[in-house]
């Protein structure tokens, strides 16, 4: 028997798509602003009725929800999608989720609780893998060498180092990871990685992956490093490789942003249903 | 240059000397009531003055700290070990490490620090490591069959959890983890593993791991596993599994406590050491 | 419906049951010579006919087929079973499945076909599975020290070295593998562990595997190894290890031999039960 | 002391500099027919003399060695080189090491033995790395999910199926190994895979690796799977999956061959390298 919750989808990429088609498997899930052909054959979707007020329990925006005009960020779709017309559409004591929060939205939904769905913490949990999925595949499209054998440095054994930790074990790297303190030496341990701390660490790597939103990688560090040797940054920002001197020594740096919503859309977008039907069976919404 | 820092460590079963032969390679280490043929060939280790009052900047009890007498917990010592004596040689300002608070302590110490390092959380980590050691060990010595392609129930995504899963996915065992939330979820996909929900999880398995300190195997449970599961309980007492019950159903259960210094008293005596060592180290004493 | 071949399965150990037990899920099987307690409870297994010559179309004999005695080696069975009987039961054309060939079972069946399934390539690469985790657990039963973190050194990459190597990096040891040529070096590099040529290899190992039938740790080398580092020879007689040597030195061995029927032996009769079925359904007897 | 053994290296794509540079860390090793640019700042290599008659023991052709004209096979060079100049600067007992033997070499080469370096085992084996890495870098570019938690179906457990399964085992993905044989099914098992019998096989994977050389994936097959299954094809020719079929049908297929070249040139260059040198060697050629 359905749920007879009332859910619109609107705004976002592919991954909004996934998410809404995840939705639809046990809530009523509307979606406005994207063109047919991008709506799986097979559905449950319904196209969002735009008339009736107050008509929705729920309303998931993507990330981020706004774009630089203050309309809901669509890019799928040709015409301007309204905050105003959501909001009206909108129960009113309905919830928004976000995929990132944004001042704008108090003023555009001054009545209404907005959850950022961004911030829980078993979607940056799950998001640890395609964040981890995405990196390695980067590694692989740009480095000339097998990652069997290579000398691999991590820095960081948070979610996604620990992540990254367990894929390349499987590719037989040569894996050390760099932590700052004790625990993260058991973290590494407990995955049977050899730990350094961070100001110990020598350079004799090929690949360096970066988890730690600090600024580790100086000018000083950075030159101790090969050439040839590739840098993914995988810490928001300001990230922890120093962009201005990895540009002036020339040294192979890819800043990796955003991965999950690129690389595995449709497991991206599974991940944030997942999330908003567990905010939504916690609070007993339904 | 070696630390002039001055450690007592006294009592305990063969981690505690472990744990001071690893201290030794720093600081100025002595031991008290370990037969001399307990004590490694080539050490640096001193045999503990113990006629100069106010002569150790820490003491080092064992887990558990005291017998049921009130004296130092020394089994392989053959004469008693007054804490009196212990808190004489100790500086008026020293401080006491013990393995798991006592009330006692505080009145036989009554103005020294007294730290428990089994809280640090670095050590509960690493004492994930040989606990899920042993753990498997004993399956491996009580299981007429291979772990390999047998079906296992690890109850629980915590660090000892964790560090089973790593192990027996090197076995080639179809683990199972039962999990409570979605964040356990998270971190058992993480991992590679297959998660269910502890309340929906069925009972096809050879060999169940509890980790988790609530009754979950209750009567009911326990009777829809097969005669001949094996189930190793590892949680802390009163453990997740009905003692009368399966005593009653006739069940396979191993309660295992206090791995970590049963199955491997080296690398467990150590890991105290390095906690201890932090401890000093972070809190500037040396 | 059930397959009508008649199979007799006579002496042997714990593993001789299992293997008729898993035998019994497709062909009528009997025993003979195992007390009513050892065999399980809810079973399909008969008790052996013994008054019919010429019953059976097959008879599984154990590992090894005889004692000194020139009986069936039956350390269950209180009363003596003459190979004469059992051959006197099998039919003109019948075939003999036995655990290691022996001269004098030419003389005991003339006109029946021998089959050695301990031969048999797939019995062999299934038995590399019990065979390293045995030898793990006798790993774990005897040091006093975590797996995790350990640097072990297995020498050879055939079977048993790569299931050691593979259930290993699970625990997280440091591991090295010792290869003679090329091939092996390739094959430790696809499992993703260090190689080094046996004729370059340092000793800085605690735990050491031998896998290889050839005498590789003579007196020289052995006495380059420490004195606690533990060698477990999985090698058949006369092993990797000399003995002599190895005794004088004081150096910690443990030959382990016949581990699959020890450490698992449930498994173990499985799988000669699977390697049997096999031939059986290959040859179309059935 | 460097070996004064004479080795020239013509023709090829970036492996076959990166072979010659590996070589010229033991050999004498001079190039022919590459830009300038392509070869590395530091470097051994010397400038291919081209008027002295008989300079060379060794030439390495690489993979394929002609071209269509009958030329060597020479992307990187903007002239054409003639194979008869190669051979008169080989010695006239000297050793042409091919990619792919060609009937016209023996034309060419009718005095001098040609060893075909792709035919050697240990190649074959250490190729199985690249290709597998490189056969996962194509799923994670066309897949839209992650591979974690993916439905995987590899085809065959030999050097590349055993490698994909190493691989994979790091990403969580759910593997299932399809084999022909009970030896097939106990190299899975060692490797801590299911397996099933490839008449026996399911089909809802989201994901197949083919490595069997043989027609299995039929029409019949071939629609039994959903339409957003990924198939890659890593058997050389005619491959595993029928063209023609999966064209009609519209499924997506890949067929990746020659994968080690093309995503590893770095490695694949060096493996062929250590495969030559070791030939060198066996055959005290040096």
């Amino acid at each position: 028997m359905k749920d007879k919750t009332r859910i619109l989808v609107t705004g976002g990429d592919m991954r909004q798509i996934y998410c809404a088609e995840k939705l639809s498997a046990v809530y009523d899930t509307y979606v406005m602003g994207f063109p047919a052909g991008s709506i799986p054959e097979k559905t449950n979707l319904k196209q969002a009725v735009t008339d009736s007020n107050g008509f929705y329990d729920f309303v998931v925006l993507p990330v981020p929800p706004l774009d630089e005009n203050g309309s809901i960020s669509a890019p799928f779709s040709d015409t301007e999608i309204n905050p105003d017309t959501i909001r009206k559409l909108l129960k009113p004591d309905g919830v928004v989720f976000v995929g990132k929060y944004d001042k704008k939205l108090s003023d555009i939904f001054p009545d209404n609780k907005i959850i950022d769905y961004m911030k829980c913490e078993d979607l940056s949990l799950k998001n640890a893998i395609p964040t981890a999925e995405g990196a390695v595949e980067i590694a692989l499209n740009e480095l000339p060498v097998t990652l069997n054998g290579l000398e691999v440095l991590i820095v960081g054994m948070g979610r996604i180092g620990t992540s990254l930790a367990e894929i390349l074990k499987g590719f037989g790297s040569n894996i050390t990871v760099a932590v700052h303190n004790e625990k993260g030496s058991a973290k590494a341990r407990m995955a049977g990685i050899r730990p350094v701390f961070t100001d110990k660490m020598d350079t004799d790597y090929k690949l360096v992956f970066n988890t730690v939103p600090e600024m580790i990688f100086n000018t000083d560090l950075l030159k101790r490093f090969s050439d040839d040797t590739l840098f993914i940054d995988l810490a928001s920002k300001p990230g922890g490789i120093d962009f201005k001197s990895a540009t002036i020594l020339g040294k192979k740096v890819i800043w990796a942003l955003g991965i999950p919503g690129k690389t595995a859309p449709v497991t991206s977008g599974e991940f944030i249903a997942e999330t908003i039907a567990g905010i939504i069976r916690e609070r007993s919404f339904s």
